[in-house]
């Protein structure tokens, strides 16, 4: 395997090759227990991704890239292939990493070669995002940040919080308001314990604290992931990213989106058609386990929403650092050459 | 009793004076279980409060007056019954309603007389606010709400979900999105329940969902309660509020807020002194007695936020429509003359 990078000597592995299966930390347990899973049929790998055991865009890509080699090797008859590639390619509709990366496995000649490159790739990545965003962060910053973006999200150094993690590595000092990321408590559950993992200062917050938090607790900046971008810039990424950037917006304070070249569809010219994946009623209604609505209530539950780029200062890739006008800046992307090949 | 108001029909009393005794709805234990116990002893009324299981300041209010009556009328030793009120008076030292009520009910020749105009005058005020509100309300409008203003908050017809309830009373039809209110999750257990008990349309959402809600449901309007009101339009209100304001300023969505006179403290200018109450930071980092976050986790817990005047599109008093610039709207309730008087 590819050498780790620094955050990820600290955290157990998010996706790693294993032979004969494709291991996983369930991040469904996370923080109280790293468990590491082992997925070997088109069953166990697509329950992985739906279950949300797997999550994080990069990382269901990469999982879903082993997956396929992995199916690959053990199913002989094409059609039976083809329709279990098919299945994981579909287990989640917004994020563009998973389509592109079975697509990219599927047609490659060698489908784990391609699958490692991948990941390779990805920890390459993810190394010069968290290079280029850290310039950009204060010394003593205090940065506002929503879902999770670390290691574990994208199986390599992460992406948002790689550039924090790396600011921290650079002496900066940051200190992180992490919004718990409701429903499923990414933050509080995962950037939490990745931040506590980096020894990074963070403090914890519902998310409707956010916008008091930028009004009376000095916010100098937001920085998030993302699970597509269009090419003027508008951004899908965890529920609750848009109200973060409109408040961001509201008191003048920075709002970066950290995100490789993968995730940007330059096939949309903008966010008006992305997909938005809506989950189940219970992960509103409940809360790990526990029922906080009245039976049989109803409940609108988009895991994504679109922040349109105008609310985007910049976009932090690993190409360098995007500005606006972003119908300019994010179509050159398309002329640059792939990373992994000239690293 | 004063007669009831129609929305209180269809819903189990907050609070209730039933002749040896006051019966209360135990709102722990909503949307579960409608448990309507008794409380004869100030050790009973006095817990109840302490617990919680009577909450909302107007509700806390009624529910003490009548506690104070209760036991003036068993206690005939006039120093133990002074230390008795002053044990309820004190039960939450930072309800205002409450002691004012006490404060009122002990100072009447007649304490439980005292305590049903006290009762009364909730409902005057609240069926005041809600035909008033409901005026503002479109036919078949989608409504963004937040928090609990509901009947249960007030021990009568309830603010902010008072006017929407009237409107569905209207014919209006209206369609409710309810905030779950994060930490303590007042929009989930008790506005939803609210809205079900009174056959209005629901759905749950995240609090970070709103701003997509806005973006992608075709939400008409947000009418949310207060805690404190300032002379410029500034208003305290559970956490969440601001952001919420904020994203409907941004989708150009009225923003009301719906709360009587005695919320208007107009000895303040402006929010910049209201004094934001922090609470536990266990509140955030678990959830129902889950454990959500790291152990050890720190979080930023602050109860309210201030929504700057504005933002805000009106007010819904019991005496009208306030509309800006506030300097002038908001200091004329001064001269108005107590509701309570005049019916």
């Amino acid at each position: 395997m590819a050498p780790k990078s620094d955050a990820m000597d600290e955290c157990v592995e998010a996706v790693r090759w294993a032979g004969d299966a494709v291991e996983y930390l369930d991040q469904r347990l996370l923080p109280h227990e790293e468990l590491v899973r082992r997925a070997r049929t088109v069953d166990e790998i697509e329950s992985a991704i739906i279950s949300l055991s797997v999550r994080g865009a990069p990382c269901i890509g990469v999982f879903g890239a082993y997956g396929v080699a992995l199916l690959r090797a053990t199913m002989p008859d094409d059609d039976a292939f083809a329709q279990a590639a098919s299945r994981i390619r579909n287990a989640r509709p917004t994020a563009v990493n998973l389509m592109w990366a079975v697509d990219r496995v599927l047609a490659s000649p060698d489908m784990l070669a391609e699958a490692h490159a991948i990941h390779a790739e990805q920890r390459h990545m993810d190394e010069r995002i968290a290079a280029v965003g850290a310039e950009l962060i204060p010394v003593a910053a205090r940065i506002l940040t929503h879902c999770n973006t670390g290691p574990i999200a994208t199986a390599a150094g992460g992406t948002a919080l790689g550039v924090i993690i790396a600011a921290a590595r650079a002496g900066k000092r940051p200190h992180v308001f992490v919004d718990e990321t409701r429903p499923l408590l990414q933050g509080a559950r995962l950037t939490y314990y990745e931040l506590t993992q980096a020894d990074v200062a963070a403090t914890l917050i519902v998310d409707g604290a956010a916008a008091i938090a930028m009004q009376r607790q000095g916010i100098d900046l937001a920085i998030v992931g993302a699970d597509r971008i269009c090419r003027n810039g508008d951004t899908a990424n965890k529920v609750g990213t848009y109200a973060l950037a409109i408040a961001a917006a509201h008191h003048g304070i920075p709002f970066y989106v950290a995100a490789p070249r993968s995730t940007f569809d330059l096939s949309l010219e903008n966010g008006d058609r992305i997909p938005i994946e809506e989950r189940p009623a219970d992960e509103v209604t409940a809360i790990a386990g526990t029922r906080i609505a009245p039976e049989g209530a109803r409940a609108y539950n988009p895991a994504f929403d679109v922040t349109p780029g105008h609310l985007i200062t910049a976009f932090i890739t690993e190409y360098g650092i995007l500005r606006p006008p972003y119908v300019e800046s994010v179509p050159d992307l398309e002329l640059r050459p792939n990373l992994a090949a000239i690293r």
